[in-house]
């Protein structure tokens, strides 16, 4: 029988990663909007922005504008995502939640094309990065690893590929003196199957038995919630999930009516939905937000 | 470790199911031009039509034209959908393939609002129908459980009650000297979700251990897949898909990506999707139609 988590921990990357895959030009403003909507709903931890080259991604351009401009409400965590040191002193600077967060790519060449760094330079970041965060006296943070079900550049990623790409990076974090709070695997591209999930946690979860997993999943093919439920039968209780599945990370709404815990209230979250759909401009693919809430549907509400 | 099966068969639902979820006035020829491109992509089972009241259900006030008008192609079967004796006699004289189809609904507030018939009325269709299928000579064919995931009106619907109207309607089928070939569980509302799936097979399998179990899923609420690969974990293989996801059906393509055999061509089914989404005049649901195969995805084809 399954091994499901009583409670889940459901990080919301909408304003981050959402907001990247759309078009620039959203004003900062109604991103804040979604922002604090978001903040309503018991989310806990909320991702708002990216410190990463502007000219790259000018989608994040407002990172430090959006930092100013979110409204604090206590037990909501306002964080943000970067790659390198100097993306790090930007969120240290926006008065943002920091994280002592450390990042690596299966695929080599994704990493390449995305980051333009090889693998080398990349744990070169993140080694600079550690001694940042023993700097700011952070606590742990997730080790997040990207591509970690696929790429698209390279196809299949095998699971020793994952292994070996995770365990540099550890080794990293270790010499800093620094543990990890959990390991992410990525489905960066939307390329996982229910299968592959079930042996990729499994065969982490065999090599380092102490530490949590999560997943970041995309709904790039449909398969984002299938995923999501292979993760939950074997206990995994961490989640990136984005209102309405905007950018196309799957939706987290589904969960509580499996009987598993997440302290999100549901309707607070599909109104959210319907504030990013405005955000927008456009309808989201979650079909949760079409068709609404078990309650709703059964006439409780 | 999962319980795969090494092949699934699909039974495509879009031209009866799909199309009656449209509004009424879809042109008979393009409902044909969809059925004749479905016909080509390795599927076996069709459904192309439904022989039930037309002043109901006025999108299959076609079906002998339906019936008159498809193409037929070696190795698969065009089927239909009735639930009484009239509606089969009206399949019998329309040339379409016949098979043994029992139906009963888990919910009775389904069954009386949807078809009219109390549970017993419904037993006694079906009793009627067995004649019917014994004077045709006709093998055993499927029983369908409606509901069995949940109900609309009634809300959740406990295991107990679908064991027990399916014992009900495998006694009608005993009594008429016949067996059933499967019984198909449906989600005729979208409301399961992949534990109630898990437990429900489970418990229906323990309870007949001889006859094989498919399922009849919705996306309503984005867990069509999901609920999906639950089942294929427990070794079901046999399932209903709609293409592109319409109606409401998940899509039957990823499957083969999880090493599952399916005899259909994935291209050739992508290709049907956009003629679905032609002949209805808009967007599919179906994220795989948006995102492509992954052998197309990776630059293969």
């Amino acid at each position: 029988m399954p091994d499901l988590p009583h409670r889940v921990t459901i990080t919301e990357e909408a304003p981050r990663e959402g907001f990247q895959s759309e078009p620039p030009g959203i004003a900062t403003s109604e991103k804040l909007r979604l922002i604090d909507a978001l903040s309503g709903t018991g989310l806990e931890k909320i991702v708002c922005a990216s410190f990463v080259n502007q000219k790259a991604l000018p989608q994040m351009a407002d990172a430090e504008a959006i930092a100013q401009g979110v409204t604090p409400r206590p037990g909501v965590e306002h964080l943000a995502l970067w790659l390198n040191r100097k993306g790090f002193e930007r969120a240290r600077s926006s008065g943002l939640a920091l994280r002592a967060l450390v990042t690596a790519s299966a695929s080599a060449t994704f990493l390449m094309r995305n980051n333009r760094r090889t693998p080398e330079e990349g744990l070169d970041d993140q080694r600079d990065l550690c001694a940042a965060y023993n700097e700011a006296g952070l606590p742990s943070g997730p080790a997040y690893l990207f591509t970690a079900l696929g790429c698209n550049y390279e196809g299949d990623v095998d699971v020793a590929t994952v292994i070996s790409r995770l365990d540099a990076l550890l080794a990293c974090t270790r010499a800093a003196g620094r543990d990890v709070s959990r390991i992410v695997l990525c489905d960066t591209v939307g390329a996982g199957n229910p299968m592959l999930v079930e042996r990729l946690v499994g065969d982490v979860r065999s090599r380092w038995p102490d530490i949590p997993i999560g997943l970041h999943l995309h709904d790039t093919r449909g398969l984002g919630i299938a995923n999501a439920a292979a993760g939950l039968r074997l206990g995994v209780d961490y989640f990136d999930a984005s209102i309405g599945g905007l950018g196309g990370c799957p939706f987290a709404g589904n969960r509580s009516e499996m009987g598993i815990e997440t302290g999100v209230d549901l309707e607070a979250l599909l109104e959210a939905g319907r504030v990013a759909a405005e955000v927008v401009g456009h309808g989201l693919p979650s079909r949760l937000l079409a068709a609404g809430s078990l309650a709703r549907f059964r006439g409780v509400l």
